[in-house]
């Protein structure tokens, strides 16, 4: 398995595309995946009771489609809390983009981010829908372009891919993803598709994904928003040419394996582009009982404000975390937890046995004052362990949250 | 029922003091509530697994003492994850001023706030015993000074205080509280004195407490954070002179409407004093199914960074508020929410069933800039009520935060 350059575009056989079709001042904000190969499809999405209508048509055709040959998304206007009108604005999208693709109208998945509560501007819309196929291509290029249009308070767009050997065939799996406020877990709080040009199941594909996020997308956390529009969606067109995986055995764990290396990528590079953050924070739960409760107590750390400030001003507040970690709600022994926080400047044992060690000040600043930081918590417990991530809270994130929508 | 000035020495037989021991820089630093007369005590903790020595001695007390004289409170300093070391500097402030009122150690409750994980600098702690009894003092003032010695980044001291009468007598109700930071449900997340001459037996006095703490410091939200040292403490010295309240009669309901009162008078004021605010933000949730899924709706509006940072904004961003309430983990249907905004500068409904109305957001800025906001969603599912109180995010919750130990 190694990383290589790219992303959607990536995998034999998908095309990507985006354009600038109106709906934002300026920037582009309209994207298009595309396989010819019919794909199936896989889908994780947001908890949220409150889900827009791109959520519910693409949830619709997870369940109930065979394949799928596209995803339209856009970004500018979430489609969220928008009624019957926002159902029908949403199939329009899908049904004129699948005209002009040539497919079935419940072959075309939809994603949505932006402002809640107001209609697709359809004017635009369909615009867009014009423009994108002319602009489709194979090229990496073609791939970060639709990274882009994505965008909405992201500084830089997110992608990834990685080839691997299934059966003796090469199969890539690529992804792009945006997400930067609303981000926190049950369903990493985002816009993803991935695709692949592997030969797998629908059932095992679906499980895959769902396992997958469990440990990538699931474990990071921006500001604790979960947001009305969560959708990540795996696309798996068969073209590499490998024998169907139709059960659990070496082949799907290659898969597995690879298909977390994309999603990883793209689950780190979205905490550490969180709203405002000046660096991704990572943290470690060592030799927890069982793994719900090393989930809650890194969660509860990533996601605390008092942590989060304190990672913004270098300070190595460790009492802030101990804190964090008492009232996540779960079980330990304060009096023999200890702590550390590493990053490519070094490591340090700040806390020992629930209380300080003798630990310099100026090396825990230099620590924490590197773009990536980690927080370990060693609970000594039991065997397991979770990493979530997260990014520090910083003025900008309230300047950029204060006024979003002007 | 009527409040009055003052605070926690305007109950018959209570003084109080506060002076500058050399825990903190230059600003006062402790405090100190006593009774002659001895009191009936109850008190609510944090439920932060990580406990501080003054927690877990203040709550052996509440368990097991008859009664109490006195409550000695520092700022600076939080004792709390220190050890043994902690434990026995507490219980050594304890017996230093309890040798100087010439009361049992047991009878001497103890409360701090401040840095975790560093020791109490035990000189500047006896200097204070030393201190304070010579200033204890019945008047308004000496409250005054007391609520202003247990300040952290407060910036305005909490106190108030209440009149009623029970069985022919004046029965008074004073407190104080202290919270700007680590500010969040679970035990209101503060320390604060509350002391009354009602005579009333212990069992009753602590389910009062218990009871009020529900709807009123439990329902404040500053920043999620639960602290490790949350306080409140209710002394009843019985000097009003009323017949002892020994069942849940008429008389009982007088002293927990009053005490009510000054808790939501206290909870309020942290709420709108939270760390770096310009404004109180209330939450009301109507017509709920039950009092859980208003609570539950209420907080998590009031605790979103997202809904927080647009009222700072003053931005009717509506759409956060239907979010933070479809991720709270209760069932509701979205499409009959109505949403509205309040403040002294008028009404206004922003959402008729899950959708926008035709708003002026020049008038929803206007009703949003005011010092004290509100936003009420009606979910019309049946009786239920809740009020949760918090403030705005803003860049001065970052500024002192990402820095506060220095």
């Amino acid at each position: 398995m190694m990383k290589i350059d790219g992303g959607v575009t990536s995998p034999k056989g998908y095309e990507a595309s985006g354009v600038y079709a109106g709906i934002k001042k300026s920037k582009k904000d309209m994207a298009l995946v595309y396989t010819k190969t019919p794909a199936k499809v896989a889908g994780t999405f947001t908890l949220n009771i409150v889900k827009a209508s791109p959520v519910r048509w693409s949830m619709d055709i997870v369940k109930n489609s065979d394949v799928a040959h596209a995803v339209i998304l856009n970004s500018g206007v979430a489609n969220a809390c928008t009624g019957t009108v926002g159902d029908q604005n949403n199939e329009a999208m899908a049904a004129a983009i699948a005209k002009e693709l040539e497919v079935d109208v419940k072959e075309v998945l939809t994603c949505s981010t932006g402002v809640i509560g107001k209609q697709l501007p359809m004017e635009a819309i369909l615009q867009g829908v014009k423009l994108l196929p002319k602009e489709l291509s194979n090229t990496i290029e073609s791939g970060t372009i639709a990274a882009e249009s994505i965008m909405t308070t992201d500084t830089y767009s997110k992608q990834c891919a990685v080839e691997c050997v299934i059966d003796g065939k090469v199969v890539t799996i690529g992804g792009m993803a945006k997400g930067s406020g609303m981000i926190h877990p049950n369903m990493g709080t985002m816009l993803g598709v991935v695709t692949t040009d592997v030969s797998i199941s629908k059932e095992l594909l679906q499980e895959a994904l769902k396992k997958d996020v469990e440990d990538t997308f699931n474990m990071v956390s921006v500001d604790g928003d979960t947001s009305t529009n969560d959708t990540l969606i795996l696309l798996a067109n068969g073209l590499a040419g490998n024998s169907e995986i139709t059960k659990k055995d070496e082949n799907y764990e290659i898969f597995c394996k690879a298909l977390k290396e994309v999603t990883t990528d793209l689950a780190k590079k979205m905490a550490g582009d969180g709203e405002g953050a000046t660096k991704l924070f990572e943290v470690k739960v060592l030799h927890a009982e069982d793994k719900k409760q090393a989930v809650t107590l890194s969660k509860s750390i990533v996601t605390s404000s008092l942590v989060k400030t304190a990672v913004y001003g270098n300070d190595a507040n460790w009492g802030r975390i101990l804190c964090a970690m008492g009232y996540a709600g779960v079980n330990f022994n304060p009096d023999t937890v200890d702590l550390y926080i590493e990053s490519k400047a070094g490591s340090l044992k700040l806390v020992e046995n629930g209380m300080a060690t003798d630990y310099s000040e100026e090396v825990a600043t230099k620590i924490l004052s590197e773009e990536a930081v980690t927080a370990i918590a060693d609970i000594k417990m039991g065997g397991e362990t979770a990493t979530a991530w997260g990014c520090d809270l910083t003025y900008d994130y309230v300047k950029i949250n204060a006024d979003y929508r002007s």
